[in-house]
């Protein structure tokens, strides 16, 4: 059975290892085309393999290469949301961010065609994988608030805040990833801090959290950063103070 | 020809009425169910009209009536941003945002169908139609601001907020319109102030805009009163000031 692979243009991997080698093929070719400039032959020559080849492990063809490919992003991102729950919130953020931000740099013309919705090849079992991976995010981020049952308020802020967040990401893939991802990273985490106290404002739950959380900021960090900028600014319009 | 009217279930009509009729017929049913949930019987029977009749109009079938319902609507949201540029900042967004809330709540599940995605009528026109919507919101915020030349975090500011609004309409209509239609709208009129506050700490061009937004916010607005709610929460953490 292996006399013939000196022959052959690949080894002879077990299932499991092709079916790995051709998923990671796709994902790179997904990650940085657009779905409908992604044909099964590009599959099979990154592969290289034969396209039969491909249908063998992927009867389903480009549609379900592409919803494999996706599913194996997501399990990547949200690994990207694992943090220990310790230490200051914003600097558990600020890690997380890192990791995300790499990752969409990384899969940029994937994760906007992605996103960006339209695709010829979206489907509703892609819109589902997509909405698994913003609600394992939401869940990281109360799990880290610290609240056990987290109320409407909350949970909307944490939700928006995540979507947002995405907005930035297209905006910044769209503009030649500008600013540099340190400064759009502190920004969304500023941003993050805002959303936050602006809803603590008027829900008890969220106050706790804010309370809670602030104790262990640091004086130099994003929290103290933010919260002197923004007091000089409305310090001049002392009529709102 | 005018002598078979009384003997047909409808009155004959001019081309732009019958036209304006189905649509009307097909908006509102794709206001109130998901998109396959409607079918061109149904547009007909509402319609008091045939099947052949919708097809003459809508030779696209359901598509085409979807695109040009979607189209209508979104006129009709554009509307809802029209302000004049006078007054406090907030006051003008709390209007527009009360008619946007409106709206959402009128076409509450053909809106979540839509932008929830996944849909089997989407299509990369009506992304398009939806983007153009989203552009136009943008546009309109940014006129308001009065800023010739928007730079970049200005505009994802604003980008970012206009994507949160969406989710938290999204979330609104899923939780059963909860909270109240007005406490959404003071809350997403802050979460803007808060936004905008925070890019404001590291971009002189937002700083420019809300030093000047803020010299005309009455002291009882949503300003002033989000101003004193965070200055309270920080107030106990004075490490951070």
């Amino acid at each position: 059975m292996t006399s013939d692979a000196p022959t052959r243009a690949y080894r002879r991997l077990s299932v499991e290892e092709r079916r790995s080698q051709l998923l990671h093929a796709a994902l790179e070719l997904f990650a940085h085309h657009a779905p409908e400039d992604v044909s099964l032959d590009d599959v099979a020559e990154a592969a290289g393999v034969s396209r039969p080849l491909v249908y063998r492990y992927f009867p389903g063809g480009k549609q379900q290469l592409y919803e494999a490919a996706l599913r194996s992003a997501a399990e990547e991102l949200e690994h990207c949301f694992d943090e220990p729950t310790e230490g200051p919130l914003t600097l558990r953020l600020t890690r997380a961010l890192d990791r995300y931000l790499a990752f969409v740099d990384e899969h940029d013309t994937g994760f906007s065609a992605l996103l960006q919705g339209g695709s010829v090849v979206e489907t509703s079992r892609a819109t589902a994988i997509v909405d698994g991976v913003r609600r394992a995010a939401a869940d990281h981020i109360l799990r880290h608030l610290e609240v056990a049952e987290p109320g409407l308020r909350l949970r909307m802020t944490v939700r928006m805040w995540i979507t947002s967040v995405e907005a930035a990401s297209l905006i910044w893939l769209d503009d030649g990833k500008q600013p540099d991802v340190a400064e759009l990273r502190d920004w969304l985490v500023e941003q993050f801090v805002a959303c936050l106290t602006a809803t603590a404002g008027r829900d008890p739950q969220t106050a706790a959290v804010v309370r809670a959380a602030l104790t262990i900021e640091p004086s130099d960090g994003a929290v103290g950063t933010l919260a002197r900028r923004v007091l000089s600014l409305v310090g001049d319009a002392a009529h709102l103070l």
